[in-house]
């Protein structure tokens, strides 16, 4: 059953392009991975917003997230950021 | 333009479930107001997640949410559970 993952990024004062790199290295090496569904990067429009990126994609399971998150990080090369932190997690919509 | 609503809870232990009916009710408020598009709340599937709900919101413009947050805030009786925070910020697509 699909599953969205939403990244919350806490992005260091001044490093916004490079965690959008970043972030483009990871969606690239994520969208080859099976169970891949979309995905889709957000920036506040207002500076003073708590967190200035957050991602929201789908995938088709957990299992399938977790095996390609578990790849990226054996093979991906491109180290993130100094200073970026993110929360990464599953969630499934309850209401709308 | 349309925006994105996205709203990070970072609700104290044990308070998902007045959380819940808190969101519902702005959600109901929020509904009736012009400029609505749709919301979807999303709850982790693990209880280790930072962030255990998160909202995805879609509005017409940001005037149209910002007034209806004006209103809500004047007009909703409804408070949020002790020790409830949670950072709300507008956004847009930037990559996908």
């Amino acid at each position: 059953q699909p599953v969205t993952l939403i990244n919350v990024f806490d992005v260091p004062q001044g490093a916004l392009e490079p965690t959008i790199r970043f972030w483009e290295a990871s969606r690239d090496f994520l969208a080859r991975q099976p169970g891949y569904h979309s995905t889709r990067l957000h920036q506040a429009i207002l500076p003073d917003a708590r967190f200035q990126l957050i991602n929201v994609a789908v995938w088709e399971s957990p299992e399938a997230f977790q095996a390609a998150a578990r790849r990226m990080q054996a093979e991906l090369r491109v180290p993130p950021p100094p200073g970026l932190a993110f929360h990464a997690a599953l969630y499934r919509v309850v209401r709308d």
